[in-house]
């Protein structure tokens, strides 16, 4: 019977379940289906089973990782809680053993996103990883360790306040990081100017068309987050800062971002620094949560 | 013959040096003396060794400590640079032992005094401690140890730039963040704008008393200093702030700074998270030398 390992990527709108077999990191198949989480946990669960059965047909699963947005606590496997899912204290570990067994990590999907990347490069140190989508999050690697933090919530930087004069936030609050440089935050600013639905690619396009409007805007949105990232680098010192998402993968917004952190950080001689695309495949979260659950030790 | 320990803090003016008897935290004598600098490093190692041997007497030095501004090598006892001292490459650790001792350690100021700002306390697991005087400095202590980052720089952050658009600073940039809140930078604003000299207490003291320019200078000051360590509490999730330093310890800015980390984190259920003021004595940066060579293993 073949053995066979599962990474699951559960996100706010979709979830993706990975079939590798031992040591490859090429998945044998794979299966996107919708989360939609407001018809709660119980529901998504039952689905989540029957797509990770078919995926494994006749083999067994040998062990299983699974990541999420959210504040997730990998010693008791607890989902604390997740703005994008909607759900609070979710004891996803034990809901998970009858069909995936014992043999399973759960964790953060920024962080499982940084281990990735940390990962494929060898020899790396520290990594800080950001990924810029729809919001904004951020994962930490250290000497091999994911870095949690006292309150095991260190990279959620998506909330925090940039400019209290900024654009209101899905938080309630006024000029959070990604209300001024993520993808939703843009469209909003657009959409209470021009009042126009403009998704984020075309923004961006059209800020590199040089169409005044636009141009400013994505001009203020990444370099708050370069300037913001500077802080970082500054204080922490890291290796390399590795950017992914949708948007900070997009060539031209990166390019921004990256000229901004080089121009304002503190050049020292002998400070050796990068910034770079995130490369993992097929995608940080999965690769991050296979390898993290190649990690564990057999119960 | 007595046993004496020996704490050592250069600085850019005044070099402090403090003997301790084995185990005691409360110095047994003191001794501050000009760095003259410009003197040179053979000058003023030659003034050091004669404070030394005043304050060990008969005694004999059983350990020592030294902490200075700038890049460190605590590896090797080097002082690869310091601007304050305009020192380079400096075989410290060896042009010491002839009269201290091969008992000894080295290391940057601000995360001697982080360190001893951490040893003071109970059961704290990370701690970032901030200096903000004429420079602002900062020191890292995560799970007891220093944390240095990838290239030994980690905490230097008084020339990152916060706002291109600043207050030129005396490294030849724009707003580097100690030309915007740091005690030499408000200074500088105060001398540029209103050409006259005030020293930063008194500029504090306009500010309280709401006098309209100074009032603004100071809030823009501990705003943005408060607003770049909420990007670092955000991100790295520390259990404690410590803010130290004659301008950073001044109730009024202190407050300022406070508020607006307050203000601009962000805030979820279970983020344990404190602000507090430097109390390590009989300095965080003496404190923390003495105890940095108390965890020595004897050679």
């Amino acid at each position: 019977m073949e053995s066979i390992e599962l990474a699951i990527d559960i996100g706010g709108t979709k979830t993706l379940v990975s079939a590798f077999i031992e040591g490859s990191q090429e998945p044998l198949a794979s299966k996107e289906f919708p989360t939609f989480p407001e018809c709660g946990a119980d529901d998504f669960l039952a689905r989540l089973r029957s797509v990770c059965e078919g995926l494994t047909g006749s083999g067994q699963i040998s062990r299983w990782g699974l990541c999420t947005a959210g504040a997730v606590d990998p010693d008791t496997g607890t989902l604390v809680w997740s703005p994008n899912l909607g759900w609070k204290n979710l004891k996803l570990f034990e809901r998970l053993i009858p069909f995936l067994g014992t043999e399973g990590v759960i964790e953060n999907d920024c962080n499982a996103a940084a281990f990735g990347e940390w990962a494929i490069r060898k020899d790396i140190h520290s990594l800080i990883y950001v990924t810029v989508s729809t919001g904004i999050g951020m994962g930490i690697v250290f000497g091999g360790d994911i870095f949690r933090g006292a309150n095991g919530v260190a990279g959620e930087i998506g909330h925090t306040v940039v400019d209290p004069n900024g654009p209101l936030c899905t938080c309630g609050r006024h000029g959070c990081l990604q209300a001024l440089s993520g993808g939703k935050g843009l469209e909003k600013i657009v959409k209470d100017s021009l009042n126009r639905e403009i998704k984020t690619k075309e923004i961006i396009d059209r800020a590199k068309m040089n169409e005044r409007f636009f141009s400013e805007l994505v001009t203020r949105a990444s370099r708050t987050l370069g300037r913001f990232l500077c802080n970082l680098i500054d204080s922490f010192d890291p290796e390399l800062l590795v950017i992914g998402g949708n948007l900070g993968k997009n060539p031209f917004y990166f390019s921004s971002i990256e000229r901004t952190i080089r121009d304002n950080h503190y050049q020292i001689h002998g400070k050796n620094f990068e910034v770079e695309l995130s490369v993992a495949e097929p995608s940080p979260t999965i690769l991050g949560t296979l390898l993290l659950s190649r990690k564990l030790k057999t119960h």
